[in-house]
């Protein structure tokens, strides 16, 4: 146990800094403080020490320099139990800090202003302020240190009775995570400042929304992040009206759901299931867009995953409460919409934030692999019909290059190798996740059936040979999107033009695993 | 420009010091220093004035307070263009630093040691450092601050002309990461430290191992980067003997194969294909494992990514070379081998890093969505033919037994919905990343052919009819392992009694995703 005779305090985050300091000056506990949290602990008729009467040093350089002084972090920094340091203590008059309250100003803050200058955020950049939490936290054997007003109760519960040796170091793991996170922002937007686009450390920070229940599995442990800078649409962003937790597979989905519904511009719906989309439908109304959802593929979407970009009314509300689904995302919902899907107790309800910056996501994209971590950039591109290349004789009808950009944004956000066959605006079937591009292509062509004839196909890559352009053109399939660029597109373009098909390419991979 | 006249020079890595030192001496730098890198350039006739002859206060407790000084730190800090700073600086006779050379003793390197004591690991986090480079970095506008030797000798070029402003910014963002780095690993030891499993903040460093010329796709840039404490069998850890340089997609389905490949002791082999093993095989020798693999799916294996548990000699050299593959991962390769293998250009060869620890990998997975991260153990657990549970009448034989374990250990790396098909410790059919559990059968059972009958077929999760025991027993299935727990299994279980199936529950599910 650590009795707690002497603290040092000096907070950003006010919040209960009163009752913390009144308190403690009630069991005799000596406090010393700076700039203006010594003003509003004075103001509150708390005794409080200076600084400078601390240091004999006066506060310069407009605060930069005050408590960067040996009078303080020997304080911080002394081993009680070490002869040595005992004797240096006393022959310098110096007294030991048995608390350290303090917390910084959220450079994140800051840099989350609009049109904040260089110069100003970097004047925000605290410098006395993590030393003497560091300090402390690296000395808990002895000192107590406090970065979040939320662990004040729990400490001045054992101001008398002395701090135990478990909370001392369970504060100091948590006053590391606040220096640590600290800075890694500071890092990301100097780096991202100096355009630095492959730095030597990459260290990124996250704040807590949620533990989950578990991960992917069961035997999984999981935890769901927010970046510090999250704006947007988002899973991050997104505030839940109605149901369960969400679970890790929920949130992946839904995140799915929401990479996809973020392409169209029309009213559209997308039902997603184990990440990729099992239906997409594109209409002049959100009712008829959902519709397509359905009918295309009404086995999977059982249990799945919605995300739609219009308003959902009493109409729509009445279409998906007639089946079991797990969440609804949408940017709205009318009081009556809401008051027929609350009537599911399972369904989750999700309104996502809708604004302008349609691509505000982070701009790094974060894998782990065994003992390391894979970093790219988000796949933003979306070619135009202008970046198209028609291969073929027959060109695209007005039609079908409606629809082959439609299936384009759809076969963009399904696992790779993927195939996708839409029509009129609606996906026929999905071919996703296989190893050779000819499987996708025949589970994309049986799930369709007959309506395949008349349809058009997507694919995320290049065909390696003809085959698939044939097998397409066995069952009906009238012109076809893919990226072109094997060294036998020829075969694919021959076979197509063999059958009438029109083909564009958009020189554009869209592989996603 | 910044001229540089006063530098203070206090590091770990000694790399380079004495020459950087050496040449701002000559040049009329006045070098200021601490502790083991004063006496080193003093050593070497280099004028040098120590911390202590600055503050007027000796370096007191060991060493632990010596720099947090105001007359070194206002000399870090001070806004020169201020007028009341330069007095202020005049006044206290305060001289102020241009060019600061720190770096910090990895703490990486102190908790990688066996053994390390808490004690001892707490002992090693420096707080003087950090503070002075966080405080130049900030001060950029007029100090240089180098944290890495590599960037010394640009540096020293500038001397005589001055530092400008690009050249300040730039490595003020790299001293931030090389704080924000250094308190991520101390925040990571002490929360694991103290059990802390969901952390209000989480903060993660990498260090980079190389960039990548793009990610999934062309439009995406990318890097890999490796954990400060990668160790064992990973990607991060694992030497390239041969072969052009690995890509994105590269690095991510061979750390898929990997994974696979770590399930087993027996000679076993594994080719992947976008992140799905496309054939899995394991025999007495692994010559036969391979040939499983290229019998299992003689298609999909083209430009596949292969590894292995066993040394690769001569012989199964012989028979890799046959077809096209990307990258052959194994343990070793025997000198004969590697010559027949490197004749293929652009075939990549690796030594992955076999040792006792066989799940080192780190305990977070990471993975990123729109606006935040989702952060998971990794699926660690494979059960035993104990913990299993038999659920139909007839119980299976020995060697169903052994091959329901085999396709278990596949399905689990298999996407979700997973079917897979297995006989005689080969796969047959690997039904992957489907929406729908049938779909994902149907897909496993067509790839199968007449060998269906006989096999034996795993399922990631549970079935949530009896649909796919009856399409199992239609296609001769003998034996089916499924984690159970559908609200259905009953239905499940009587369909595969009926045909005389053998059913075992594992109670364990593997989604992946």
């Amino acid at each position: 146990m650590q009795p707690i005779r002497r603290a040092l305090i000096s907070v950003s985050d006010k919040t209960g800094v009163i009752e913390l300091a009144r308190t403690l000056a009630s069991q005799g506990v000596e406090i010393v403080s700076t700039g203006g949290t010594k003003r509003q602990l004075a103001e509150a008729g708390i005794p409080v020490i200076g600084v400078s009467e601390v240091t004999g040093f006066p506060e310069i350089l407009d605060g930069r320099v005050k408590t960067l002084h040996p009078r303080i972090h020997a304080g911080l920094l002394a081993v009680r139990d070490e002869e040595s340091h005992r004797r240096q203590l006393k022959d310098w008059k110096i007294s030991v800090f048995d608390l350290v309250v303090v917390n910084l100003y959220p450079f994140r803050q800051t840099i989350s202003k609009p049109e904040v200058s260089f110069a100003e955020a970097v004047e925000n950049i605290d410098i006395g302020g993590p030393s003497m939490v560091r300090a402390a936290a690296k000395n808990h054997r002895y000192a107590t240190v406090l970065v979040d007003p939320a662990d004040y109760a729990d400490v001045l519960e054992k101001v008398s009775i002395g701090v135990d040796s478990a909370t001392r170091r369970r504060l100091a793991a948590k006053a590391f995570r606040h220096t640590a996170a600290y800075d890694a922002v500071i890092a990301g937007y100097l780096t991202e400042e100096v355009a630095e686009e492959s730095p030597e450390a990459l260290t990124v920070t996250f704040e807590k929304i949620q533990p989950l229940r578990y991960g992917e599995n069961p035997q999984q442990a999981a935890s769901f992040y927010r970046e510090p800078l999250a704006a947007g649409p988002s899973m991050a962003t997104a505030e839940q009206l109605h149901g369960k937790e969400l679970s890790y597979n929920n949130i992946n989905d839904a995140n799915a759901a929401l990479e996809i519904i973020m392409e169209f511009t029309e009213p559209t719906a997308v039902g997603v299931k184990h990440m990729n989309p099992c239906g997409v439908g594109t209409s002049e109304t959100l009712s008829q867009a959902w519709q397509k959802v359905l009918d295309a593929d009404p086995v999977s979407i059982f249990g799945g995953i919605v995300a739609v970009n219009r308003e959902v009314d009493k109409n729509v509300a009445l279409q998906l409460k007639e089946i079991f689904l797990e969440i609804v995302l949408a940017p709205s919902f009318t009081e009556e919409a809401l008051t027929i899907l609350r009537e599911k107790k399972n369904l989750r309800l999700l309104r996502w934030h809708q604004d302008e910056s349609r691509y505000s996501r982070s701009p790094l994209q974060l894998q782990s692999v065994r003992g390391g971590l894979l970093v790219q950039g988000a796949d933003v591109k979306m070619v135009s019909q202008a970046e198209c290349q028609v291969v073929t004789e027959r060109q695209p009808t007005v039609s079908e290059w409606e629809e082959l950009l439609f299936a384009w944004k759809v076969v963009k956000h399904v696992k790779s190798n993927a195939i996708v066959l839409t029509k009129e605006g609606k996906t026929l079937g999905v071919g996703a996740g296989q190893m050779n591009r000819v499987g996708a292509a025949a589970i994309a062509i049986k799930q369709a059936k007959d309506e395949a004839a008349g349809a058009v196909l997507a694919s995320d890559a290049f065909f390696p040979m003809g085959d698939t352009v044939a097998m397409a053109a066995k069952a009906g399939i009238t012109a076809i999107i893919q990226p072109g660029g094997s060294i036998r597109d020829q075969e694919s373009i021959d076979e197509a033009n063999k059958h009438g098909i029109a083909m564009i390419f958009t020189a554009t991979r869209h592989f996603k695993h």
